[in-house]
């Protein structure tokens, strides 16, 4: 066995779990100096607990970080302002989450000079791309240690059961109760599970399973009503039904995961794509998140130009979604993109009135001083905002394209009417 | 005033209202020869009355044409192939009758060889528009005549009681019910309300608007399960919950329609951004299709390539769901877009089991023989697939470009730890 | 006839040719007090018989403003940066200096208390559409005169000889030599050809036709050499083969203009797409913008990240680009789109050295010390940067999504191999 | 060492060349049996010496394919149908030859029954990841041997030396002249050179290192005039300026390789982004591709409809020549997007008549029977098409948003005019 640090000095990032104080004793066997790292992004957890474990499996320190407010402030919300999302379904909770992890690690790493930093993820999923992309984006020369993906590590401990041979064998009490059949992760916007049982797509995930929020047949039968305001597309104040008010940043979020989880609100199951090309089946419980996408865009409806909504959805949220799911954060893609995220958003500024019931965000109203909307324009029942014979022009210009195009489709024999077909399906 | 039909023939589309109906008696007067055509596309609509009206109002013939199939496997199924919605939220069936009619139009007006079309749409909405550039995309030298954009008519006919007064005059009988304070547009797909009170954008809709669904509050406190079948995107099979099925095309959309109602399933409430480039505000009920567009879209997870899917969502989806909105689907860029549908569609086969509840439609599990979905490689319990090692090799690559930048960015002081902020917002 | 200026004042952007004395003329006939509007952004005029001239029509002022920098610093650079071109062949050179002309017209009209603005744009050109989208983006109550969209106007001057008739009625002077068979608009950055002859689009221009650049076939014998310094995507410095340099942003663009029109550089000749929707054949020539666009997206290969590229290539280019030829540079659009190109440049620092020779413009050499281009990475003749087993990762990890694809393909009997084709052709 | 063949078999792509002769040995050393595969793309090559050659190293068989015209009509044209181009700058020359290459020799690997697959490329490069994903999307279970890759292998021969020592000792003879300070990629559509001097992206390139193509400066001081027909955007005919006309696919290419070479079209000099995230240096002559490109876009811009033209540019172009240049030929992404290019090229239909002039692609003029062009609508100097007061309205309409924009900036003091900036440089 090599001398204990030899090999230079290490921080792990630590979860007070099996693998990972497996992962701490086994690179202190290697000849490593190690840290644990653990960042506080509002999952339940024992860190007091964790702490001892660490120091007990021969930690040289333990560093914990409160990173709750910077999550909220720095990735959630710019998140919520372009309505990022993956594949249509996704909210991105943990993608979000682990840009803040990653840093707030490396800024321990660089001061408590370490070498190389570790985790715990395992081989095949988007977490360890997340965090090592993150890494080198950071810190370029930093070198990462991967034991899920090192043939010594891997094949050592190819099961549960090495893993808490190792354990016990290193005096490392081991107080798991029956594993659950899946894997979860948790922060203060979600919690994942995948894994285990929820590997058949067709297995429809237990009742207790899902931890945050009330089934949506267990929810109150009565609706529950909220209003939330915004600021240049960010939440800024939430009042209750009974009249009550937040505004802190992070109060206002953990405000409404109360609400959404009462009302049974977030729940998703999918198959996804992961970075590295394989689908995978995974459910997610997003509360806070589910209402401010809804009521975000419905005040989007009502305050953003449409073409600049229209080039937003089309490139920014996209692009912003994938760079976040595939581990991009710290790129030049990603600060491009976002570059252009604070001034679509400025005219984003009213409230949105929303009803909570039994899994449903439903939105009641919505109002702005912004001025785009005009019911005078829009309105059917009487002239105003402009000549109706405008509209003849307006028909008349865009339509020179379709004749043109129909005369051409007609001197090849393709009239749509009289061919007979309204759209070819092959 | 001008002898009858000395000016042409006209085809009206007609809807027994009393707008319609007093264009109709004008065009008359103005020296046209008229037609009035309907379209049945499932709307809710006493038939037999209308012709009775257009006839007594001096309609040379009336025309009425069952269009439900061909609008449910022409343009509601290649809709649902590629998640047609414009603006993340609205699902388009006003969008998607209107092709359908004018088509169904056009083929009258043809046979019977008219000279004009007209219509009752006002000058300010989307339908005046789909309406006529679907008339010059079918037939590029058909004369529109669109009294709600001609000041003789507009003026002449300014408020509800002209109109009243008009009709009276003219023997019409007006068999209004006191009017809704709101404008409807319905179809087998959806219901449509908006002006009138629905103009203020804080007004929440009063309960009784809603005439398609049930409401959510009220609907049945036991969920209901079902299960569709998909052939490459297309809806096949439905079995309900008692085991019973249907598989022909519209009997699937109308047994899902009946579903989702009961379920409370597919209302919202928008501010949309019309083609004219007015807001306005919108409530729509889209039953069937909400649970189309959800199931379709799990299974899709499952079984289509990430990239197709990214590339299906980000260009046609979009592409297609603002031509069908604007009202360009007899156009070239309707005809390019729809090229691609199949091909992205030809994985899309298997099963989604579903849970509808008080507006909830729950994913409970779907599977599929495509296998694109391969638990073996993405299980995080045991190797298989591909090796741990080549990850490591994958992020290796993958952070290339990110430590360039993260040096280059090192060079001009941008370090993302040592600056402390992970995102700028200004 | 009305008594002058009864009707109100009017900005009218006068050009001193026939059309726009003719139609200030007419305004003061219809009577309205007429102020005359001239901006000199680098076009070959004579801006003192303007002047003379339009006050002999009565003009009650006269206005000249230069704005050859704000156009050069402004408008032109802007689109050097992100590459901006329309339908892949032309440079905007009219379009962009509408923005600039507009708002040095707006400025005058409201420092005159003008309540209309008046043009002499025909009624089917892109040029109506830009400068009325920008008095409206600039002054949303402005009223618009448009006298040849106006039947009044055109009917009365259907032809030529009615305009040559009215200018001699009321003593201008018309010194018309021979018009040329087609129309120009010119700049500083470019010249414009449409109409006349060039209508039919097998004709080739002939060889008098192109006012600015030598005809490549005429061009000096002997290459020239030149060098382009970038800092944030602008051309600071340039220096010419006798190691003469200017760095001023107008000087810059100048210097180039002369460069490239003494070799030949800058003309194309193109069937565009206009805004209304006709297709019109332009000829073109852009002497300094040819020679910018090389250098800058060469060393933008050198120096800006690949996605950062390919996000802006696909989204802000093609964006700005339409925005700009459709004339919403006053839009929240262009506002949005624009927000990320500083973003986007801030690594194009560097050098291009460039050789022009009878119309090419070769680039010779390239340097950065930005950094991302690095030779130890992508040599092929030694090791160095990563290690070539983290290749077979990558490939192995980016084939997954392939291999399933070509095992699903399989069994549907579609092996490219066995089917015996590449690409299937219809 | 083990005995010969006992490995299992492997196909070789051979060249002829030091490497893979060096290759060959080897894996006959490790105890594979191994045949020998070129493809004939049009390279100049003398392969009977090369089988000769291989035949010499051992090889079990060696297979030649000629795949020139398969190489022309199922990559070459389809990628001249949408204009594909990588980075703005690059035609694909090696890119497009991939995919034929592979799928010539994944035949012969089939029918030979070859375990595994091997080339000679470096592991820097992106021709590795275009053979291997090619390999993989046509034969999922092959496997790849990339000696360049393996440290056995590539540390054994770590310069050329080791390779002409080794090649020596086995009797292989090496009749290297002096060799190049560059590589080449040679094929009918181009030859491609890097690395060597060229790594300093400063170095101007030999005159001499240019192969293909007379340098612009010694052309002819005569222009030569030609016409290229094309049917659904495939040119089918070319008439040279002697009248002469060819007409096979292949032929017509070929042709226009020949007047482009004797015209010095075709060179560029770039730095590109690689697929695995390096810049790296390479200079092109691809001669009758940059003529096809300028005619197929020009004649486009007479025939093709603005929008399809837009979407197809934005989508198709840009992903297709993604998915080339990184080698996903064989991908479902690949089948995704090539499925909408007929639709989008049926009316490119016409001609394009050019002249060449010492490196200058000239267009002279173009024709087309498809009526998309039509100079009554475009004709500045007559009334046509529609009436101009339509444009009235069609501007009325389409200001809407932009005075609405106008009028809550105003409200912000952000007003154009008044706060006096045109665009807002950071």
């Amino acid at each position: 066995m090599v001398a204990e640090g030899k090999k230079g000095k290490v921080i792990l990032a630590y979860s007070g779990g099996l693998d990972t104080s497996c992962i701490l004793l086994w690179l202190i066997e290697q000849g490593y100096e190690v840290v644990a790292f653990m960042a506080d992004v509002g999952q339940e957890e024992d860190f007091e607990a964790a702490k001892t474990k660490a120091m007990k499996c021969g930690a040289a320190g333990f560093f914990l970080e409160d990173l709750k407010r910077e999550f909220v402030e720095q990735l959630i919300y710019p998140a919520v302002q372009c309505n990022a999302i993956y594949e249509n379904v996704y909210l991105l909770g943990t993608s979000l989450a682990r840009p803040v992890i990653a840093r707030g690690m490396m800024e321990v790493a660089l001061r408590e000079g370490c070498d190389f930093v570790s985790h715990g993820c395992t081989g095949k999923g988007n977490d360890q791309v997340r965090f090592e992309l993150a890494f080198y984006g950071l810190s370029p020369s930093i070198k990462v240690i991967a034991p899920w993906r090192l043939p010594e590590f891997y094949e050592r401990f190819a099961g549960r059961s090495a893993l808490l041979d190792y354990a016990a064998k290193n005096g490392i009490p081991v107080t798991q109760t029956a594993a659950k059949p899946w894997s979860t992760d948790e922060n203060l916007f979600h919690i994942s599970y995948e894994a285990g049982i929820l590997e058949d797509p067709n297995t429809t995930p237990p009742d207790d399973m899902w931890k945050l929020t009330t089934s949506p047949l267990k929810a109150p039968e009565q609706p529950e009503t909220l209003t939330i305001e915004w600021s240049r597309g960010l939440p800024t104040k939430v009042t209750k039904q009974d009249g009550t008010t937040v505004t802190d940043a992070v109060e206002v979020f953990l405000t409404l995961n109360a609400l959404a989880r009462k009302h049974g609100v977030g729940r998703i199951d999918i198959v996804e794509n992961r970075f590295i090309g394989v689908k995978s089946r995974g459910c997610y419980e997003s509360p806070a998140a589910t209402i401010l996408r809804v009521a975000h865009m419905d005040l989007e409806g009502m305050t953003l130009d449409r073409n600049v909504r229209a080039l937003r959805d089309q490139f920014i949220t996209t692009a912003f979604s994938q760079i976040l799911y595939n581990g991009f954060f710290f790129s030049p893609e990603r600060e491009f993109v976002t570059a252009a995220i604070p001034q679509s958003q400025k005219t984003v500024n009213g409230f949105t009135r929303l009803k909570l019931y039994k899994g449903n965000v439903i939105v009641e109203g919505r109002d702005s001083d912004e001025g785009l909307y005009d019911a005078k324009f829009s309105s059917m029942d009487e002239q105003g905002g402009f000549e109706p014979t405008a509209t003849s022009g307006f028909i008349d210009i865009s339509s020179i394209r379709i004749k043109a195009w129909a005369v051409a489709n007609g001197k090849r024999g393709q009239s749509g009417v009289a061919v007979g077909d309204v759209y070819n399906r092959e």
